[in-house]
């Protein structure tokens, strides 16, 4: 196989992506993919879920973040990582760090869920809080990185973060062949791009489509404007999709490998959300229902196609899923 | 391989689970067996989930109803089937119809849930309402198939529908190797004696468990006295668990071939269920908890052992499901 050189344009490779596979083999889990004949009857197509929702942490964060520690030098190791996280990517993290014995910090908001905060713990990370209205994480992060040497793992802006996370996308096409349609959610845009390498490899006629809430459209606008937008906090219960914009690193890729954007309600990913609960038995967190709730959307046509969904994570509050079940 | 005989200690043999096996291959799910690191660190064995709530219907179930139904000869598909359930046979039953091209009538209590008449109707069945409190559905059913030439096939006490039933014990012996023990929950004995017919060939050696309701032990008080013992709709929350009695297969099987009977009581059921629903991210309901439960009891020795645990269906209202969650 030739390699494909790193450009600005193309700052990660499908090689990578493969690389990282290599490397989590047998230390994250090979998710299953689900399929529904109730689903296939009412979307008038064949759809394949990739369930990280039953990944290792709840969600696909785990594979970035393993793949980005494993890749240290152990000098690196030693001096241990920090990352600045309310959700997935902090538990992935910690984690991460048990698994490659690194000592991992995590920058939280002390307004964070609780059980949040415990789950990292519970992985063995230091958290320290912040005031996200007096702070901004990311340089608290530099200032407290420049002190210690730690090394910084962001959420999504970082090539081994993105690498990892098309294994996700790597894996369901090699269940599931060549795909006629992708969806898969954006938040920073990092499960999007990795997941976009692997289908322009694997499956080049497939059409890849990112999926963001409404209310937090700025990737669906920098992608189709070419200039970064961003949107601050946004009001959607896609808590994972709420990132302000495209990283350096995802919003090239997302421009070169993505072939469409579209956004969804916060109804329509309830009812998405409450399908796959009910009637698949799987549960999913509000996030995690983007992309199918994209398929479902009406917004692009997937009628008789073979369509590919990924589902990102599952972990929500179950009385909070209830509340959410209830507006319906 | 040697056939064994049937005989009125053992009207099911292991070949039947096998033959039931072949028939069903392709039809319905092989479903998955999921593993926990949080479960197993908790419950300080290796635990393996064979996820009958991710099958087809949403239970078990269907592995039965469609074995008989299979078996039945043209001119008695011709004349059609029919049951008595309010629960996951029901369903089971309807989609076998229509699958094996068969007139389906499901007699069905008056107050049974909207929601389930709705399921079954929805594959087919005619439903046929009866009032609980002035008929018996046995009564009713052998009245009308007298009339209609209608096949009836019983929710469990039926040797085609053990069989099936078994098939989700040999999938998991296949997928998971010689168990210690296997915990299986247990309502009428379909599942259970059929599972332990599995392992008492695949797995000779394994401790196989049946676990019912505190409030519903008719068959752990049978199984230990030897004698027939009887609950009548007992008030317990795991509704696939309130059957009054084992019956004339399935009671002889199950002293036959199961090691052990226990109960758990419903907050055990929550927490197992609880447990379930947030960490491994699977819906599964109050009776496809009772086998977990039953492992994490506390009342036999589980430690450092290989354990299988038949999770036997996801079927339950999401509110309800929120409401027993708050009792926690």
């Amino acid at each position: 196989m030739t390699t494909t050189p790193r450009t600005p344009e193309a700052p990660v490779r499908f090689e990578d992506v493969k690389d990282a596979a290599s490397l989590l083999a047998g230390r994250v889990h090979r998710t299953p993919v689900a399929t529904s004949r109730q689903l296939d009857e009412r979307a008038g197509a064949s759809l394949h879920l990739k369930c990280e929702n039953l990944q290792r942490t709840g969600a696909f964060k785990i594979r970035g973040a393993l793949n980005a520690l494993s890749r240290l030098s152990d000098a690196e190791r030693g001096r241990g990582v920090l990352t600045y996280s309310s959700g997935n990517h902090a538990q992935a993290v910690a984690l991460a760090g048990k698994i490659t014995a690194t000592k991992t910090t995590v920058i939280m908001p002390e307004g964070a869920p609780r059980i949040k905060r415990k789950a990292t713990e519970g992985y063995g990370a230091d958290v320290v809080p912040y005031d996200p209205e007096r702070h901004s994480r990311e340089e608290l992060a530099l200032a407290r990185a420049a002190e210690t040497g730690e090394t910084i793992i962001p959420p999504y802006d970082h090539p081994h973060v993105v690498a990892g996370q098309g294994t996700a996308g790597l894996e369901l096409f090699e269940h599931a062949g060549a795909l006629d349609m992708l969806f898969v959610c954006c938040g920073g845009g990092g499960l999007l791009s990795g997941c976009a390498l692997a289908a322009r490899r694997l499956a080049p006629k497939c059409h890849v489509v990112g999926v963001e809430p409404e209310a937090g459209d700025d990737a669906t606008r920098s992608f189709y404007s070419g200039t970064l937008q961003t949107v601050h906090n946004p009001d959607t219960i896609a808590d994972g999709a709420r990132t302000p914009y495209l990283g350096d690193i995802t919003f090239p890729l997302v421009r070169a490998c993505v072939d469409d954007m579209i956004t969804v309600s916060d109804m329509e990913l309830i009812r998405a959300m409450h399908f796959v609960w009910e009637r698949m038995k799987l549960v999913i967190e509000p996030t995690g229902a983007l992309a199918l709730a994209g398929a479902l959307s009406g917004k692009l046509d997937i009628k008789n196609k073979r369509i590919g969904v990924v589902v990102s994570g599952g972990n929500v509050d179950l009385a909070y899923a209830a509340e959410l079940f209830a507006r319906l």
